[in-house]
């Protein structure tokens, strides 16, 4: 249920794509995270919005977005959700929930990466829109944004489409 | 600053169409908001994120939350800042701020209407994806996330792309 989305050719290579974001993420690694996102004359049109955050716009900066939160995170694995891909000749738009799981703070006198307090779960959802390009799908929008389950109402959760 | 998008011979009707979304949820309608919606073979591929919900697919449920949404909303006004078009021939992106004005919630025992305790000022930020049809641009998706402006670090706030 829940779109009954016409499949598209491209609709394997869409979820490839989107599938990287999280790889780079994990892997801390901003040459993969960069070269994963749109470039050339319309970089400037690229925007981010991190969950809780006002949107970023252009690839410089929420590059220098994602550097940030990379350093600050010092391990993050993804399981993604109920992945929906729309995919037109140029534009790609997929929907996932992120599925976290995280370090949680580390005693600031500790020897970093030795004093893992324990390990934290987290549930957001994404909006991901690529645009189609000469050397693939690549990133234009990234929005994230936390989930608070108690404010749905009945019936009206996933799986309800 | 801020994204120097390639202006678009339908940026203004991108435009006209998303202010349409906040001026249907303004006056309450659900036929203008069904109106806005795309429909016809993809409406199943619709999705709507509202603050802190998991995501709903299918034009069916999206409009049922708006009605709930609604039905639940005695006053809310809109003013949209920051508003940024990313315009292709048949696909649109627009990120903006919605800045909220709504009524605080009435005494139970209050004749409706009548008790307004107040108005509170909020603010999310949101995507809205449209799609372009014969009829013109309507909306393919929506994704409204609060803003926590104190998670978001110096020099990465608006006005600095």
């Amino acid at each position: 249920m829940g779109g009954a989305v016409t499949p598209h050719p491209e609709t394997q290579a869409v979820l490839r794509a989107n599938q990287a974001l999280y790889d780079a993420f994990e892997s801390g690694d901003i040459d993969l995270m960069s070269a994963l996102w749109l470039d050339g004359p319309e970089a400037g049109s690229v925007a981010c919005i991190h969950p809780g955050w006002s949107p970023l716009h252009g690839r410089d900066v929420v590059l220098r977005s994602w550097s940030m939160i990379m350093a600050n995170t010092t391990y993050i694995q993804f399981v993604l959700t109920d992945l929906e891909a729309r995919v037109t000749d140029d534009v790609a738009v997929v929907t996932c929930g992120e599925n976290m799981l995280t370090d949680l703070p580390v005693d600031p006198d500790a020897v970093p990466g030795e004093a893992i307090a324990g390990l934290a779960g987290g549930r957001a959802v994404a909006t991901n829109v690529f645009r189609r390009t000469a050397d693939g799908w690549r990133l234009w929008l990234h929005h994230a944004s936390p989930v608070l389950t108690r404010d749905q109402p009945e019936g009206m959760g996933e799986g309800n489409a």
